[in-house]
């Protein structure tokens, strides 16, 4: 820390991605990529003539990304926004539609970790609602709020989704607050809320190109929202990185979006992966989540969170462990191909069987 | 704006970039691009073989690309800090190192229009110091003061350099401030305050692979600094978006590094055009300033700036006017190549003759 540093961040504590040891080759089954490519059309798009006109900069309005986005979930190009990644929409609205004590923000205690930063870094009052016993969201306590909701649907890394109804009723039971539905897991399972934006002015959605559209490494994310949302959320972009998406990333979600049937092929192939491992993994003794996202939420009775995460490291295969002291003893191991999710449980049953 | 706007930013004005309209073909001397493509090893490093594994992440670490630009600039990776475009690290350190009255900011009047942008979208209180008649930047305002300074050299859209001499004078009489100079345009005749930086704790460099380096649409920034400083930004960065800059532009930057020569022989060519255009303007009658950057701010005796900006519009050549009341009979002109100003020059003798 350097004496420079703003008395506002000094206690301040990051948020820590999920580990990328480079001193051996592993099977990674810890930040939810996808195991699949993108899609011919993306490789098509970005070729090698886009690659030589990168010193021109890209077009900071996201034209054709967004009429690509807004065609494809029958909405409105002003009812859509782009940015780097859905973090940097999530940081956005963090410190659009929260505010100190005035207007706080409430999330399930057991979520996306980055939520407690983002309201640390604004200076947000939040409340990290507890989850029911069995992991699930109790919808009851977030309705009739006085503060802005966020919720992770599927959840994780519990991997459990709300129902439409019950995001629904959520929205309607706080008409004078806005409720952000963090939607980085819906295409392996959920519900999307995106169909409900035009009739709540109080919705935003906030979803990834990293799941299910396979552009992890291109950083692209995109919210629905009404439009005074979305140009919200352009005045916060236009106050810090106008141009914050790429020329190539463009043109791949652009490319991915046309090619959306190879990606809706991908996820039904990960559900399927998804239900295959969490049979073998409950016949191992392991108890699971009802997850409809693309991982796996497993507690072992014979074997603790963290030894099992070790022992599968040094076993070449990374699988994600949190600390907490609610989820200590689970592990989110994300839904891979075939190859790799029997990799997985043969290395699992090696590790049970020498106990 | 929606109902749920936080009061922080109701009267918050954004940036306001370059325009990029799509009626027709321009030549756009609008944004300061570079004329020339992305070096070889560019076009070779972002191949389709790693466009297919876009559906992993990029390194949040950045090492590789970190480590190639401590090598290029005789610095520790420690000293280096990456994300996604200079707006990007501006951003973090008004961010970072301004605070509200606390740890005021100081820069020029006229300079980068973002300055004042990220002023106000972090409550930071700002003085903008007007500058000298001649458009200079007079170093004693920047001397023994009680704020944060940020300056950038050579200044936009001026063009006009301090020497390295100067800069050292701000920055040792100002130890207990941290002074910013952005160099988004030094490798164009300016002096780099990067050899400061392991003497003095109080410096923090600012740059971009945008201008010089060609890549303005690949989106990478970076900064060089005491590592105290650096770890700063990066607990920002780690508190907002960790994989801001995706796979693609990490590869582009290290193979741009690579290729230092090639960019650095633009460089020249680009300023043998600025000098040849900035001749032909004084003998149109043009006032222009000494510009150290890759363009060039002009005014005309016998027409405002404004209307210059749309004669040449209308003929196909894009130019920045700006309308603060200061400069707005000038125009900024990105320097292109010998037959974009050949173009441009002749347009204007056109312009000038129909007078």
């Amino acid at each position: 820390m350097s004496r420079f540093l703003s008395s506002r961040y000094r206690d301040l504590e990051a948020y820590t991605p999920g580990e990328q040891p480079t001193d051996m080759q592993y099977i990674k089954l810890n930040t939810n990529e996808s195991p699949y490519p993108p899609s011919a059309a993306v490789l098509e798009a970005v070729n090698a003539e886009e690659v030589s006109r990168l010193n021109l900069y890209s077009d900071p309005t996201c034209k054709k990304l967004k009429a690509a986005l807004a065609s494809l979930y029958g909405k409105k190009s002003e009812n859509i926004f782009v940015s780097s990644g859905s973090d940097d929409i999530l940081n956005f609205s963090f410190m659009a539609f929260c505010e100190g004590s005035k207007r706080p923000v409430r999330f399930p205690e057991i979520s996306y970790g980055f939520y407690s930063v983002y309201a640390e870094l604004h200076g947000v009052d939040y409340t990290a609602v507890p989850l029911s016993e069995d992991f699930s969201i109790n919808v009851e306590d977030y309705c009739h709020n006085d503060a802005t909701v966020v919720i992770a649907n599927p959840n994780a890394p519990t991997g459990i989704a709300l129902t439409l109804a019950e995001v629904e009723k959520i929205v309607t039971s706080n008409p004078d607050q806005l409720v952000l539905i963090d939607e980085a897991y819906v295409d392996f399972g959920g519900e999307s809320a995106t169909v409900l934006t035009d009739k709540y002015d109080n919705l935003l959605v906030v979803a990834t190109f990293s799941k299910s559209r396979s552009l992890a490494g291109a950083r692209l994310g995109f919210a629905i929202a009404n439009e005074q949302i979305i140009a919200d959320l352009e005045k916060i972009k236009y106050s810090t990185n106008p141009y914050s998406i790429n020329r190539l990333t463009l043109l791949a979600g652009e490319a991915a979006v046309r090619d959306n049937g190879y990606y809706m092929d991908n996820c039904k192939k990960i559900i399927e992966m998804r239900e295959y491992t969490q049979k073998a993994l409950r016949e191992l003794g392991f108890y699971t989540t009802d997850s409809k996202a693309n991982f796996i939420f497993a507690k072992s009775e014979q074997i603790g969170g963290e030894e099992l995460y070790l022992a599968l490291k040094q076993r070449g295969i990374l699988v994600r462990h949190f600390t907490k002291e609610k989820i200590k003893d689970f592990n989110r191991i994300t839904v891979g191909t075939r190859d790799q999710m029997d990799a997985l449980l043969e290395a699992i049953r090696e590790i049970l069987g020498r106990k």
